[in-house]
């Protein structure tokens, strides 16, 4: 995510992502007052709270706030004694941790903690964690899939940028890879987590029904992102050789696939899974906003494959230009993104 | 600290600073072999070592892998397992963690965490710290006693930069600020701290026979700098009604004094108390250089207070040739500055 709070930082640019902390709040509440029982047991023990992917904190310090809150209400109401909070912000070595530090509320009723890391490992001391949080990170893969990128395999994608559901090598080879990731996040938490800990997982999804050639997902059109790399390569701007083994690594998930991979998890039960209305959908229908919002999110891999911002710059200048003159945009019912809500409690039995 | 590094940056600005990392190696190897038996006592706990006042990490780091590896050491030769390890590294908000972040070694034998905040007060969960350092960083006040910036108190400082020995109520409005101070700071770390855990603190301070006409101390002639700012304010390059309510936050501690600051401490027993000998004194004899250090280290204040970057170019750069010109720091014999080590173990009988 890009770093700082300017016109093109992460923190101005994610009111489409931000638009689920109003509407997960509730949930967080009832959640926690209902089943996060965990919380009453040991008043000499902290209570702990992590946000995996918390990026520079615009749409973590409201969830935080949430989260600690309503653990103290729940304590309150049972007249148990309240613990010390300690909330763990986690995001990539890479991330802007000075921003989100200075950002994080001088009278927060926590004590904040940032740890840069790969959350698809173990990042927090085992079972100290009571409550996980991650919004809109899973859909990020480790890697593109190696078979995506190697000329002889099957699932070879030279010169697309991301899978379609049409080629099913290499569709299946980002559901595997995404599968696995999803599985090592878990696996972590898995060991940091009390039992009877919650996590709540706000993921990027697809509907099942999603048809690429008609209809739009996720902030971005992929078909049409990607003709701007095929158009930018015939006019030489930019290397075709290296836009062969360019792949963004994420994918989306819909639903069922979601459903199944938690499923197959030994350590978490699943307590709700739904499909989130996302009143964000509908904040960035202007296709600058919406190409601004997919440069801020994606530009930094384009920048760091094909070394130079000025073709970053000029391919998403021209995607806003495509986006502005494709109808299918024009009708929010095309978009077929949606957000998928998993709340999951560690299991008790190991 | 200067942020980032380049060549105003702390990290290439510390050598002075660094020169105790070796010294101090060899006593910490010896203190964790031969006291820290709380880690043998329960392998499901972590292991966590604190670093209070990190700065981007080049004098840290290399501390931090000696008390992991002093440690686990320990732990193998007693055969007992061998808990994980988490590393805290705190500094203030406005600390880069970015570059610190960024240079924490991939194949690290520990967690590494950020914590921002004033060390002074509440940082860490309860008796969970194993071993606590800070280095170079006792030294800062959490304010300017207030006497001294006030027109009616007999501790007025005004025009001066910084406390002198001849001028008692100055003197001890700052010794008394100090105090506070350090007892603040070991009072959060007596609530964080494991029974049993210990403590090296590596302060920088000054002889008890420093005279401060004839003497220099600890990387400034403070009467030389004073000097500049009072030319500066002459010529009108700054403001007299500024400079007036100027004045550094930082004291220098004799040995006397740490010890019986320490002394009356109720939490913790002194285990060693020493003068540590200082290589970086002779890395730094080049005034360019000298003025250079201290610019990076209070830069950053003077630009704060008085409110331009040029002002603290050029008050540094009258520095530098007035630190060249004065004969007195030819000879590091009438250097009285000092670093006093104190390491200190968190009482059990509480």
């Amino acid at each position: 995510m890009n770093a700082g709070d300017g016109p093109q930082s992460y923190i101005r640019n994610s009111s489409y992502q931000g638009g689920t902390v109003d509407v997960v709040k509730p949930i967080i509440q009832d959640i926690i007052a209902t089943k996060l029982d965990v919380v009453l047991t040991n008043p000499n023990v902290p209570i702990c709270i992590a946000d995996f992917g918390c990026s520079t904190g615009g749409n973590s310090l409201p969830t935080m706030q949430t989260i600690t809150q309503a653990i103290k209400q729940k304590l309150e109401s049972s007249s148990s004694p309240t613990p010390e909070f300690f909330v763990f912000f986690n995001d990539i070595v890479a991330n802007d941790f000075n921003t989100l530090f200075g950002s994080l509320p001088p009278d927060r009723p926590y004590h904040a903690v940032g740890v840069p890391g790969d959350f698809h490992g173990r990042l927090l001391p085992r079972s100290s964690l009571h409550f996980a949080h991650s919004s809109w990170s899973l859909h990020w893969l480790t890697q593109v899939p190696r078979a995506v990128t190697d000329r002889d395999s099957p699932a070879w994608n030279g010169c697309r940028v991301l899978y379609t559901n049409e080629r099913k090598e290499v569709h299946d080879a980002y559901l595997d890879q995404y599968t696995r990731d999803i599985e090592r996040f878990l696996g972590a938490r898995a060991v940091e987590m009390v039992p009877g800990g919650l996590m709540a997982l706000v993921v990027s999804g697809v509907a099942e029904s999603w048809n690429p050639e008609t209809e739009h997902s996720v902030l971005t059109n992929h078909d049409v992102l990607e003709s701007c790399f095929i158009d930018m390569a015939r006019m030489g701007a930019l290397s075709e050789a290296k836009l062969e083994t360019f792949n963004f690594p994420f994918y989306y998930a819909t639903p069922q696939q979601m459903k199944d991979i938690l499923e197959s998890n030994q350590s978490f039960s699943i307590e709700r899974l739904e499909i989130l209305n996302n009143p964000g959908i509908h904040t960035i229908l202007d296709p600058a906003a919406r190409a601004a919002a997919a440069k801020v999110v994606s530009g930094r891999l384009v920048t760091d494959h094909f070394g130079s911002e000025t073709i970053t710059d000029e391919l998403y200048e021209l995607y806003a230009k495509k986006l502005a003159a494709t109808p299918v945009f024009k009708n929010t019912d095309n978009d077929k993104s949606l957000v998928i809500l998993a709340v999951l409690e560690r299991k008790t039995d190991y």
